[in-house]
């Protein structure tokens, strides 16, 4: 018989992707598209579906799903890719059911665990990592503690400001770090400079970051621009990260995190100018490792670590 | 023979507050003005002579000070308040002097242990504080431990940007909160809006914060203006700082938090406006309850408190 692991689970919008994991590696790889409007009843299923052929294997499950997560008690406060998610009991819902410990957690707090002890952040006592992406999500490692608060909703590095007479963001504040790099407001910055200057992103009908990372790359001045102050906006977002949390290592995840030098360049560039008492700080500022994984992995190492304090 | 105490230490610019630290009891106080400009021989000794008629009555001495401090070694890095000090090892050089196990820390990290486990922050195990006064400095607990960072800088609210094209702030770079919040920018505010507007601060040759504070609360609309407007950047601020550590309770320090209702209305009243997800939150925004004392029982605590994990 085999040693018996974790069963670790992302809920996305688009996927749920699940995998047993074992001392950080993954097998019995699992992975539907995520039935996000047919109800709390009907996704439940979805996921008891996703663990039933698993069950044997594990002695825990670890769920990280988007949203206003209560850890301690196994709650689903809210989550925005699930229609009618709120209050749900997921913990308790799945224990029931194949009766194994459960332990839920956001999805970015997730990602940041998994990270830190088996990818970019390996060795650091205080790290923070943001997720680049349709949002921007963030987590933070302090002291060798994955910071939760009081609510569960620390990191919300996306909805900061940091131009208090800037642009309006979705959630309808103004100059916040998403209004600058969330995805479609990458696109829609590329488009505006499209309008007035010539550039290879023109015979493209549809516009993605990774399009106008790869044309950056290329030499296309209108991306490059783009990247260049995306990159400063997300530089001063650092700045703020490094002024407040003081972490050795900042780690961006996420599909635009793969942008490579048009992004990372500007970004180090802008925070070695603005952060305060560079010369006493050492840093760096990297990107995540584990790409899709992070989240499988860390949700399992979540309840790994939860189920050693706190036996159910 | 009375049981001993813990020698409590605040080295600020103006003053070096020290006293005898039982249970949070202050005994035995001490006050005098910092010889801030005489080279790092003469003032240590000041320290020293600060030390020498309580050290009888005690078993360690703590200490706050400000600027960059390495606690772990006990290094003083930099101190912006004393002409000289750099890598100064005042740890050793007192455990030397005095046969007492000595740690020191940053003034406004003392200060947020103090009020944490003495005065507003009790109970709480997520809180952040910020000092207003010359400077707007700041500090975390986070999970029930305070926040030192990779380099002891972690909690640099004044220096964190919240409007990326804001005017300049002492340290060269744009729209930091103590560019708003800071003393003499309080005033500068009051100066600029006087000059267009009659008003009853008009009969005060030297303004300061308190002045302001007290005339608004007595209706001057010239000062209420004041507060309303940096009540507003602090309130953005402090959205930015519950986002990112989803603090219990936020802890206003230092002279001008003592402005009551006419700061506090304001930054409550923004909070409310920008804060993300305010239905699932629950904090507070208060004054600090023990004024100068907090640094001295802070300091005193963190000696307690390292101690106990690293006998000397």
């Amino acid at each position: 018989m085999t040693r018996k692991g974790i069963i670790g689970i992302d809920i996305g919008g688009t996927n749920i992707k699940a995998a047993l994991v074992r001392g950080g590696r993954l097998s019995r790889r699992v992975r539907t598209t995520t039935h996000a409007h047919v109800g709390v009843q009907r996704s439940v299923n979805q996921i008891k579906s996703t663990i039933t052929p698993l069950h044997s294997e594990a002695n825990a499950i670890g769920i990280g799903i988007a949203g206003i997560i209560d850890s301690k008690k196994g709650v689903v406060k809210y989550s925005p890719n699930l229609k009618g998610w709120e209050n749900v009991p997921l913990a308790r819902i799945l224990r029931r059911e194949f009766g194994l410990p459960v332990y839920i957690l956001n999805d970015v707090n997730a990602i940041c665990l998994g990270e830190w002890k088996h990818g970019a952040g390996r060795g650091h006592n205080n790290l923070f990592l943001f997720t680049l992406g349709t949002g921007v999500g963030g987590a933070a490692i302090c002291e060798g503690k994955l910071l939760f608060g009081a609510h569960g909703f620390a990191g919300e590095f996306g909805h900061t400001t940091i131009h208090a007479k800037g642009p309006l963001c979705i959630c309808g504040q103004h100059g916040h770090i998403e209004r600058y790099a969330g995805a479609k407001f990458i696109v829609a910055r590329a488009r505006k400079k499209m309008a007035k200057q010539k550039s290879s992103l023109a015979k493209y009908d549809l516009l993605t970051p990774k399009i106008i990372a790869r044309e950056a790359a290329r030499g296309d001045r209108v991306a490059r621009e783009v990247f260049s102050e995306v990159g400063y906006y997300l530089g001063l977002g650092i700045a703020n990260l490094l002024a407040l949390f003081d972490p050795e290592i900042v780690i961006i995840s996420g599909g635009i995190a793969r942008a490579g030098r048009v992004l990372f360049a500007p970004i180090r560039r802008t925070v070695q100018q603005v952060v305060m008492g560079s010369k006493y700080r050492d840093f760096k500022i990297v990107p995540a490792l584990l790409d899709d994984d992070a989240g499988i992995v860390g949700a399992a190492l979540f309840a790994k670590l939860t189920r050693v304090n706190r036996p159910v």
